[in-house]
Formats: C-alpha cells, sequence, structure tokens
C-alpha cells in the first residue's frame, strides 16, 4: 500500500532517482524533483523517468519565482513532462501567476517555508500569499510540517479541496505525521529517505510512524 | 562601444540567442538567460553560448528560491557555464541563502522586482531583503527600474560597491537611463530588443536614450 509520502530529490544522479523510482513505486504517492537535476539534464532527458514508476505523481520543484510571461514559458516547459509544477506565491498575482490560470489543476504553490530564515522574510506574508493561492485556485499548496500551525492557518483559510504538501520531515527535524495531523494531505521526505542505506525499509517506517501518528490525533479529537 | 545593457532572454531557442549574442557583442555588458533555455536544453548544452560573446558577462537568471542545500546545487551547477546567477532573497540567510559564501562574487540577489503583484508581496519586505543582501555581500542585486525610489534605496542602504541591475525598462514600462539615474549600474532589456526587426538598431537607439538620460540628470545634479 502507498504511504501518504512524497520523495524529494534534489541530486543530479538520473540513474540513482529512476532506481529509487522503481524500488519505492507503489509505496508512495509521488516523486518531488528538484531544479539541480533538471537543470542538468533538461527536462527531455527526464520523459523516461516518469515510465520507473507511472503510477506516482511527478512534480517538478522548479519554485518558480518571476513575471508572467517567464513563469509561463518555464511551467509549459515542464509540463510536457511532469504532473505537477511549485511555483512561487510571494511573486503576487497580478503581472506574475496570473499568467497561470489555464494550468491551475496542474499547479502547487508555495505560501510558506520550513527553515529558520523563512521566518524574517516569506513566513511574514504567509496571509498575503494564501490569498494569492486562494486567486490561483491551484491543485496543491506547499506548507511546512515544521511549523504545524501554518498547516492549519492553510487548510482553515483555502477550505477541504486543495492538496496540501508539506516538507521538513527528516532532517529537517519534523516527525511523520505532524502535518497529516495539521490538515497535510502528503508529507516530503528528501534525504532521510533518498541517502538511506534501504531506502524501502525507511520508507516503511517513516509511512509507519505516520500512520500511527495519525492514529493518535484522530484519537485524540 | 559598449551601453549599460544587459539582454534577458527568456525564450528556448538556443540558435536565435547564440545569433543574437552575436550580433551584439560588444555593443551590451551581458547576457542575462531565463529558466525556460535552461530547462529546455540542460546546462551541457549552453557551454557553447559564451563562445559566442566570450566578452559579455552570462548570467544565469533561475531565480532560486530555496532551502541551503538545494540552493548550493543550484548554483554551482549553474556556475560551471555562467558568470553569475540571480537567487531571491526572500527565502532569507539562515537555512537558505547561507550555503552560497563561497561563491558570493558570483551571485546576483533580487530584491525586489518590477510587476504590480510584487507590491502586495516581496517588494512590502524590501527593506529585510536588503539586509540579508547586506549579510550575502554578492557581486551585484536586481532592484526593479520600474520603482526607481527602490533602487535609489538600495545605492543607499548597500553602498557603492555592489552592483545594481534594473529589469523593467521597455516592454514592462520604464524609460531608458531612469533606473542609471537612480543609482543602478546596468539596465535590462528583453523583449523590446530579442523581438525588434533589428536587434542591434534597437540596442543603439535604447543605448543613446540611457547616455542621453545620464547626462541630464548629472547636470541637473
Amino acid at each position: 500500500m502507498s504511504y501518504p509520502l512524497i520523495i524529494a530529490y534534489d541530486e543530479t544522479s538520473l540513474d540513482k532517482l529512476s532506481e529509487l523510482a522503481k524500488m519505492l513505486c507503489g509505496h508512495v504517492a509521488g516523486f518531488k524533483v528538484g531544479l539541480p537535476l533538471m537543470l542538468e539534464h533538461g527536462v527531455k532527458k527526464l520523459r523516461e523517468l516518469k515510465s520507473s514508476c507511472s503510477k506516482a505523481l511527478w512534480i517538478a520543484d522548479v519554485k518558480a519565482a518571476d513575471i508572467a510571461h517567464v513563469v509561463s514559458a518555464t511551467v509549459t516547459t515542464l509540463l510536457r513532462v511532469f504532473d505537477k509544477v511549485i511555483v512561487h506565491a510571494v511573486v503576487g498575482y497580478v503581472g506574475a501567476l496570473e499568467g497561470l490560470k489555464d494550468v491551475r489543476e496542474n499547479l502547487v504553490v508555495v505560501v510558506a517555508m520550513s527553515h529558520p530564515g523563512a521566518d524574517e522574510t516569506l513566513n511574514r506574508l504567509v496571509v498575503a500569499l494564501l490569498k494569492v493561492a486562494e486567486r490561483v485556485k491551484p491543485w496543491g499548496v506547499v506548507a511546512p510540517a515544521t511549523k504545524p500551525e501554518l498547516v492549519r492557518l492553510t487548510r482553515q483559510l483555502l477550505g477541504q479541496e486543495v492538496k496540501i504538501l508539506s516538507p521538513g520531515v527528516g532532517a529537517q527535524g519534523a516527525r511523520p505525521g505532524t502535518a497529516l495531523c495539521a490538515g497535510a494531505d502528503f508529507e516530503i521526505v528528501g534525504r532521510a529517505i533518498v541517502n538511506a542505506v534501504e531506502p524501502l525499509k525507511a520508507v516503511k517506517k517513516i509511512g509507519e510512524e505516520q500512520l500511527e501518528a495519525v492514529r493518535r490525533c484522530r484519537s485524540a479529537n
């Protein structure tokens, strides 16, 4: 069975990712690919990736943060290969994300981030960024597992339909299940699985911890 | 002679950019390449680009906005080909741009943007973003020609040494020379030159307008 887990891959080896995808296929919900791999190889070379696990969601984590005509061209290029593309809400709507109306079902919008530096910058705007996301009406949003109060706020302001993806589990310190209990749909884990000696074993361990945490928080409510 | 102009190229044709670079070489200070081209081809394929005008600055406008280990891997990949890489200040320092200490001479940091949507988001943080830039100590920063007061503030807070690159001239509405008069070192022009029937003629026209504006604002002070 598949856990509510998305694998974050920020390295540049195509072979390693392809092997990883075959190994974890059916056990995780998707694979989130970072800019380093895309820049190293170009999107054409990434086409065969999806066939290594076609039932998973393939997400391009480009975190595009530019004006409308650039962000549109970026997203269009990536959707030739990926199912979803991640963009930043912090560039705003008018003259930026408004250019993506036709592909809103393929978008995931970052409304807050997990690292300390974000608290002095991006995360101070979280309410404004949630309003940007409300206008974009994307398939999903990204809110950090390290800040469950922001996941809760996101669910409260954006409603039940949008998917919430939460990074920060593992290397960045959040416990598996924390974000799910706060209202997220998926938790994103990178290095704790990608660099594990036995990635499938790491997935199962983290996945079971997720399910156990959800059982506990549901019975507490 | 070379005008204080940087060409922004956000299309995906390598041939068109290569031709453009040969044609404008010696007349402009550099070429700023957007994400669509990099994603389409991958950085290896961009290697021969520089030889189409080796005396120009080649700037990768990836606008990276991610946590430290991803932004580092992104910048490292791009510096194999480009002279400078553009990153966003809006992700903050700790856990993000602090990962780039060793390459600060190759960085250009976005502290504000030119489109209307930025005023409801990113630009509200401009003082915090200038403080992030102050910690990074990059070669250059990006501040919009459409908002000369932000260019002035940038020069005032960051001092004389940092290069200021100003987009927004041409298609986005700022007049050539406006940002230079406010303290910028270079103005960035994209579509008004890239899509011109005669790009070199467009460069000369915009370049002469720059020089004339600078003459006027210098004699007024």
